[in-house]
């Protein structure tokens, strides 16, 4: 990996991180390449359910961000268009959560992600996620402004 | 449907709403009966990417809450396993939209939900949602203290 | 719908029942318009599995089937990306089964697919699936010689 | 991994293996171990839709066998409740594909696998497919006669 596609991935990350709802809950990116991004999200009251555990919205939210960051990281504009989720465990106020994407397949028109949201505590998987994007033939940085 | 389910139904809607995340988001519970609920949420730069649109994970977080509600009118705790989202559209601040969950099979451990969720100015498909629960055999009311 | 884009629909689905896959299984096309149609399928011994239900793999085929059906006979070429299907309740050798496919959403480059796979003798549903096309700009006549 | 957990894996898989549907398709168990398997099909004309490709549905009754297998491979009888799939890239007749199940988590009553099919010859993925189980207290061999 060149050192500029890095930099350029992770100013599409610094930029994702302006929007209202990833400020709203507190998502951080902690690095960025093409195909991949590691991000994180710090449980608080206000990502709770009324059980008092992780609303599953709240996970799902971190996830689709890696999902979104990676798979635009390479400049091209890439849109979502399916999302599947599942929740093999719980997590809680105090828990930070990691969540980590990667590129599973890129074609010229589609691409499938894969997230995986863990406990960063203990390692424990709390999210599973993976994605599918159409690809549009228009560069990210011309939103950037 | 007999007066009582649905006043049960609603009860647990007025507790779901109050959970932090739900509170975040500004999701509204409109109506409820076992098995079926609409809820409501209006669009602010709260809910928006970094391209102006309505965060996926906004929408999905509205289907995701529409999706607990309508799986645990019933009485019984029901647990969501696996979600599957598609974005046939996109909403912007200003929108309302409106999330309508379906009851399409419940066995005695496990059940399908479908959440259509609208743009409520043009009735425009913008989230389409299914999940599947795992039914406890513990009662949700007890959760509700 | 005008007669002429149902013969066109009925025409793919001829088509598409020649294919070596749909006629190993048994798949017979009942009805196709542009978006919709139904397909059918009786299980047989070569359907089951080691407990003498029927394969989720043989349910799954009859959908996927109907779904690829449904999603070209506008007449442009539609490849599947992504699907996702349940199985609420089994069937088994002697029950014939009925897949009907509906078009949820479609736009220029990609359409969502709903397929209810249900039992013909009581209606039960025992598959339910949702499939993402990506649609390319070929015609699917051009493969039909 | 100890012999005896193995020995009985590869007794459910031999057991799998001469149910109808996967002899009629030609599915062929290569090794399997509690919650991990891989299973392999030589594609033919029998396994082809109408462009001459290998059938989505044939694929994914590869992968669902996998699946299937590796998840009933610990001796306690899981049920398949929810599958996903996506189609990196195609297949055609001459082919062999070798899908390999990972378990990804399991707790006492639900459990989720993914299954990577490839192309034996360059190793190219041509399906990914997830699934999530729900787990019933009874035991597998009870139903191996």
């Amino acid at each position: 990996m060149e050192k500029s596609s890095t930099d350029e991935a992770m100013k599409v990350g610094r930029w994702m991180e302006e929007g209202g709802f990833a400020r709203l809950l507190g998502i951080e990116v902690v690095a960025a390449r093409p195909g991949w991004c590691q991000v994180e999200m710090a449980v608080t009251d206000n990502h709770l359910n009324s059980v008092h555990i992780t609303h599953g919205g709240a996970t799902f939210a971190l996830a689709d961000f890696a999902f979104g960051l990676a798979s635009n990281a390479r400049g091209e504009t890439a849109v979502g268009l399916t999302t599947t989720m599942s929740y093999p465990a719980a997590s809680k106020r105090g828990d930070r959560l990691v969540a980590e994407a990667f590129e599973e397949t890129r074609s010229k028109q589609t691409g499938n992600y894969r997230v995986e949201v863990r406990r960063q505590s203990d390692s424990v998987l709390v999210g599973l996620f993976s994605g599918t994007v159409f690809i549009r033939g228009d560069a990210v940085s011309q939103w950037m402004e």
